[in-house]
């Protein structure tokens, strides 16, 4: 290898990325205030693994084993693969190491989860997701609770403008139950729901010999989204027990979330059929106007558990922290672990006085990092504003008494003559900006 | 599949494991900790994937080559490995993204490294780390604030009793430069010194045909640990000029660590050669008596960015997260995000009021977990003690005023009436315990 010049791509594979300071302050800060949500309303932190046998993740999403990336273990032979999803893997600690544990477990997360891109699509093949799960309980208000989480801990990381999409994956069952169509013709309904394509309904209609009743509740099904009087037109459409089950339990669920004073975020979307076949009941995304992909998602998936053997209703949700960066920066929000607060520099001797200048602040919070460059006070000053620090503290040199340091704001071309005793004894504070 | 018995072992790969609630929020808290100690010192946080090409990694660590999880991409067909360490991604950034960026580079990085365990050994294969690394400056002083940081981040978390071995990996190869010995001996020279085994340097010896005074000189080498005198003994024992010089500047770096007013916490070790071979001065381990496993480990690594096409000096380390948790357990100190503060429970119809008070406490911090499942008063302490959940708040119920609630203490056996509109202007205040 020749280390002047390499010839070799230094290329990442496709699909997954490094975040540089600014976006990695950001994303860190929305995880800090996600978890606090998280925590307020008496969820606590697991942790699992990133790689697991293939065969157990497979208990829970056969759907999703083709797009896992996989190897032979060394050692016992058998397939790992890299976790396409951490829900399946908190549902399968709960029917475990939990299974005997006092319910309802209320339990958080954060982490990636990585697998190949959808087809079609040069999508993210390492997702950052924060996310909860509320397992043991089959009340509404469950589902209630973790829609209000959502809600809350997406306001708290600043969003303001969104909305959350809410469904039941049993509404759509039922309506299709009493049918009876072919596999693969349910399967191009369900597409053209998704798509709340009508046209598309409509030319399915002449080969499916349907009566009037039925084909009207069809060509409706991609109609069934908006307000909350979506709930009502639904339930004319259809006769199926099931269906009308679901219409129920989901005006209970968002009862409860206007009882929480969040109605005003929810729209209702009886066309939102989620991805992962382990949904059963109320199901939600959030997303803002204009992004193209939603930032949360989740739902209720009472069957995940028994796939690993303990029976249990649970519900969930996770929220794509790349995504709410997005949605959050598209509104000018861009909090963030930022750049330190100052640059230190000794000119002369004054090394011992310098780290207790810094132990100082760093002691009130302020982040401090300490000039070990040998450069002139104008190479200090262009770095500092190439890395926007705002404030440069000097001290010696030949222009300063002792005992004082000088205080440079490059932004706002200030300075200010400090003693070092006041500093400490906290007669100065500068902690205040400029 | 059947539900009620499942016919596969629901087990995790070897060197794997989930982390429950108390476990994981205690690392929570320690992660947590070690970032606002980076922060403070003026690092900024990176995020970098878990996934890489494996010649762009094998650039860096060739010799972790046999060790890293591997697997074939199925769209470009090149070899994807899961990263073995965080440093060498955050060279090659460094490298490539930040190649123009202004130096120094001060920038920090949590989240797991996986690869198979050394031989022998029963150990993890993923490990959870916190680090920053320091790069573009080759002073000592660089080396000294990035083992006061290290210092600094293990004390923040509540760590007391540790100790940071501070070795120079080039006083070793100036003294074996000079006696021209076989690579096989001269390894096996290398894993005595590293375990301090001076019989075996004298079974060595005779096959050696060394001058009395290099003879000396390698039997001296597993002694060179313990107090600042062992620089003086060190000298006396080479007359290289590249040992001398790695004296000197070991010198000069815990001249630097003794001004931030930290030298308690250092040993010297120059029989301390770490496992990877970019290190190129002054490295260090954190560790405390009896743990058997280092906390923390680092050094400099002026090489390793020059394998990227940007040759820079750098310097910085790692902290195993998990070794932390244990060394701190083993002290007693066991804080973390715990259980919720409060359980919430209303018997009627208060579903508005309950929410406003759950609402109220959240807002000062306390973390409230509102009991959804029905069951009576007695089914609900027993869940809250089982959560190690110290009080319960009742609202309605035959026994209370309109417009209170009952606290129950559980752990102190006290209850208290409190007013829900004193509680909510702040006349009442739960935050205090008990």
């Amino acid at each position: 290898m020749n280390k002047k010049g390499i010839n070799l791509p230094i290329a990442l594979p496709r699909g997954v990325k490094d975040f540089l300071p600014t976006v990695a302050g950001r994303i860190n800060r929305i995880g800090d205030e996600l978890s606090r949500v998280f925590e307020l309303w008496g969820y606590r932190g697991v942790m699992t693994p990133t790689i697991e046998y293939l065969d157990v993740l497979a208990l829970a999403e056969p759907e999703l084993l083709e797009r896992m990336f996989k190897f032979e273990d060394r050692d016992s032979g058998k397939v790992i693969a890299l976790r396409p999803d951490i829900t399946s893997q908190i549902a399968r600690l709960a029917a475990t190491h939990l299974k005997d544990h006092a319910k309802p477990l209320r339990l958080h997360y954060s982490g990636s989860v990585l697998h190949y891109g959808e087809r079609d699509k040069g999508s993210s093949r390492e997702i950052y997701q924060s996310g909860l799960e509320l397992i043991g309980l089959d009340q509404p208000e469950a589902d209630g609770e973790i829609i209000a989480v959502a809600v809350e801990a997406m306001k708290a990381t600043g969003l303001t403008d969104f909305k959350i999409d809410v469904g039941q994956v049993e509404f759509f069952r039922g309506v299709m139950e009493g049918l009876s169509l072919a596999e693969d013709v349910r399967r191009d309904v369900e597409i053209a729901v998704a798509r709340k394509d009508r046209s598309g309904i409509e030319e399915l209609l002449p080969s499916l010999n349907l009566g009037s009743r039925d084909e009207e509740a069809l060509l409706a099904l991609p109609t069934l989204f908006g307000k909350r009087e979506v709930l009502e037109r639904a339930a004319v459409m259809t006769v199926s027990p099931r269906a009308q089950k679901a219409l129920e339990n989901l005006s209970e669920v968002l009862h409860t979330i206007d009882s929480y004073g969040l109605g005003d975020f929810i729209t209702v979307d009886l066309g939102e059929i989620r991805g992962l076949n382990y949904y059963t009941g109320v199901i939600f995304e959030g997303f803002v106007t204009g992004l193209g992909e939603e930032i949360c998602g989740g739902g209720r998936y009472d069957g995940l558990l028994g796939r690993y053997g303990n029976d249990q209703p649970a519900t969930g949700f996770a929220i794509n922290v790349e995504t709410l960066l997005k949605a959050l920066e598209k509104q000018g929000e861009t909090r963030g672990a930022g750049s330190p607060d100052f640059l230190l520099l000794n000119l002369g001797k004054e090394k011992h006085e310098a780290l207790k200048v810094a132990r100082h602040l760093r002691s009130k919070g302020l982040k401090v990092a300490r000039e070990i460059a040998k450069r002139d006070i104008g190479g200090s000053l262009a770095f500092a504003s190439s890395e926007v620090i705002d404030r440069l503290i000097i001290m010696g040199g030949n222009d300063l008494e002792k005992g004082h340091m000088l205080v440079k704001d490059i932004r706002n071309d200030k300075e200010e003559k400090v003693s070092i005793d006041d500093l400490i004894s906290g007669a100065v504070d500068l902690a205040r900006r400029g």
